[in-house]
């Protein structure tokens, strides 16, 4: 069936809800080129201003989905679980977490992408790790969940190409923050990925994409609809992200905490984020019987798959991390609690200092990066380091402390806040 | 001063209020290209349904005349007048009306434009005599106002670009029906062509683009303030456009319909617009003493200066005009009043006989169109001609005879539907 762009942008626009056809295709015709971006970029902030009831939204997903491959794990012996975050700063969850779940028994067939903006990326912080590859073959991706159980790389091109397509329209037309938008393009990559079980990880607060609960937990419902209308086992925990996870935000910095996070130590919310997500992976492939995650921690076997994991990427767990060769310190101000340490400011920081990217076609520094000396709630003497910023270059730190200014305060002790704030399934 | 596309786009998808400065460079910026077609996109869609204040489509107005260049007609020895249409069947106005007030005293510098859809345009109605050029410079729209006291010719593209650019962005993805986008647009054309009054033809009804009297008065109100605020004496007229205006629909069957206008005959109610409108542009002139426009009609002086006009655009105003080849009678099906005759369904007809353009490339028919042997209000018989359709192909007509389902009506006598409105100044 055909439609007339101007149409179903009408449609959309005068406040309407499109059929099952007009979405499926605008969708494909979108992939073919047959409607224009400057036609797609409109009917999208038609979207955003308008809303999508379910059905639509459960369209949209599954006409991106057909856009593209299906992937299919069903010769693994192990059942497939994964977990997606909204992003956050210093969120390395995904690092310890798919090694972990691998040792527990189930398969992570995770695809991945990178920093932009603020919020890190998972595969730019696996890239520091010397020779470790993020691009792989359908094939090559199995091998690597056969011999390892987890496997983190970047999808490919045949994956929900409309999406990709969309998405990057979104990123320069104003159209990023739409719920419906933002569902679709994550679902439709997560199911057709292939995975058996969905932990979505929606971050609330400063630092996240979603600023206030009531908007993350309808993200949440959003995204948990669309996982089971596609047979995928999906549940989501609404987390935190109001200052930043653990105590490294980077590239390099955050693979070293990750690493003693599987060594049995590291930062206690980054732990306690990665064996909440990791026991929920567990409970979504149906391995209720499994060994506990924070037993694989303390027992070694979440790091020999982590070791595993790394190797069959080409990458050496053992090789030194790159270094920065420029460092700068924040030192308290006065004597008293960190009552407050913004996420969204160290963040920024963290950016500017070169660990994150402005546009898709820039580098990152591995080395750059902000480690943390205090979390809030911890007590602070005047001149004690409160912050360590990392670059490759001393121009990096000017811009860098003024993200910083105001993103901290010395006072009293603040109220303890959850990191796990609900769950949803 | 340079911004970022995307922020401004949120700042009105958001509901926020577009600065000066925001506006004049999206405008500039469009215009040079550093603005994406797919960025301006969902711009006018955020335009569309967030609307804008006076402030600001009275800068975005401004903006857009700032594109180009400003014509000037201060060597002319008359003040100039000049008259737009939003659009509508069987709206030749112009064509009689421009000879008219130059018989009067004033200048009229008119720039026109085709159809597109299923309102005709003036120039292709001019086209369809002999020789009759569209395309003049500005030295040669001087020398025809000069010789002949009226012209009409098609807008260089010196002219408002931004606008250029932006109503063909705004005819693919449906956001053509934004009153601050099409206030913004006629205005910004009017007032870069130099004229000292103006008068809008603001049409409401079946066949026009504003389909009710609200809209109509809202985009009125908004054209003659910004027309004011730009030194223009400007009025506008709400006008019906519920039933074609004259008895012809196309393009030469309407120069020889105001050919009838001008040699003091015609349909009454293309003489009624007519007069009307040109006693408002000698008024806007300040050519309170001229000759009455009726007079002009009577005495061949509006004949002569469209014969002149004609001829300084290399047409022949005694040549003859395009004879359509094909033609089909549409018959009264029973007695009584003509109760309807929708503007619209004949507009289609129209289109679908060749009148028409579906897109900008195409090519349109002269001789194609549709004459109407009745009119609302008259008493017609079984089996007369109602309507008669002219075609160079017979197989046009089946998909204008469908346009025109439902189009018409016999019954009780309608009650006279007033053809002027409302005036705003």
């Amino acid at each position: 069936m055909s439609f007339d762009a101007v149409d179903v942008i009408r449609t959309k626009r005068d406040g309407g809800v499109l059929s099952a056809e007009q979405i499926d295709w605008a969708v494909d015709a979108y992939t073919r080129g047959a409607i224009a971006e400057e036609q797609m970029a409109s009917l999208a902030m038609a979207i955003l201003l308008r809303g999508m009831t379910r059905p639509e939204v459960a369209r949209w997903t599954d006409a991106m989905i057909r856009s593209g491959e299906r992937m299919d794990w069903s010769e693994l012996s192990s059942p497939t679980t994964d977990k997606h975050s909204t992003g956050g700063v210093g969120d390395k969850i995904t690092l310890p977490l798919a090694p972990l779940v691998a040792a527990c028994g189930a398969a992570v067939p995770q695809l991945s992408g990178r920093g932009l903006g603020h919020t890190g990326g998972t595969l730019d912080k696996l890239e520091s790790i010397p020779g470790w590859r993020a691009s792989l073959s359908n094939e090559e991706m199995l091998e690597v969940l056969r011999t390892a159980g987890a496997v983190v790389c970047a999808a490919g091109t045949g994956l929900a190409p409309a999406d990709r397509k969309l998405y990057a329209l979104r990123d320069v037309t104003g159209t990023v923050e739409s719920i419906p938008l933002i569902a679709s393009s994550i679902m439709s990559k997560k199911i057709a990925e292939g995975t058996g079980a969905l932990v979505l990880d929606v971050k609330v607060g400063s630092g996240a994409f979603m600023k206030n609960a009531s908007d993350a937990r309808e993200l949440a419902r959003t995204m948990v609809d669309l996982g089971t209308d596609h047979g995928v086992r999906t549940v989501a925990l609404l987390t935190a992200m109001d200052t930043p996870l653990g105590r490294a935000v980077g590239n390099a910095v955050e693979v070293a905490e990750s690493v003693e996070v599987l060594s049995g130590g590291g930062p206690a919310d980054v732990v306690e984020l990665a064996v909440a997500l990791a026991r929920e992976m567990l409970i979504g492939a149906g391995l209720t019987d499994a060994k506990d995650p924070a037993e694989a921690l303390r027992d070694g076997s979440a790091m020999d798959a982590w070791r595993r994991m790394i190797t069959a990427q080409g990458g050496d767990p053992d090789a030194a991390l790159p270094i920065p060769r420029e460092s700068h310190e924040v030192k308290a101000p006065e004597t008293g609690f960190l009552s407050r340490l913004d996420a969204y400011g160290v963040g920024v920081a963290a950016w500017r200092l070169g660990a994150g990217r402005a546009r898709k076609e820039d580098t990152v520094s591995y080395a750059a990066g902000v480690t943390l000396h205090a979390k809030p709630g911890d007590e602070v003497r005047e001149g004690q380091p409160l912050l360590t910023l990392h670059a490759d270059e001393t121009d990096r730190f000017e811009r860098a402390l003024e993200a910083l200014e105001g993103a901290y305060e010395i006072g009293g002790k603040p109220d303890p806040q959850p990191l796990i704030i609900d769950r949803i399934a």
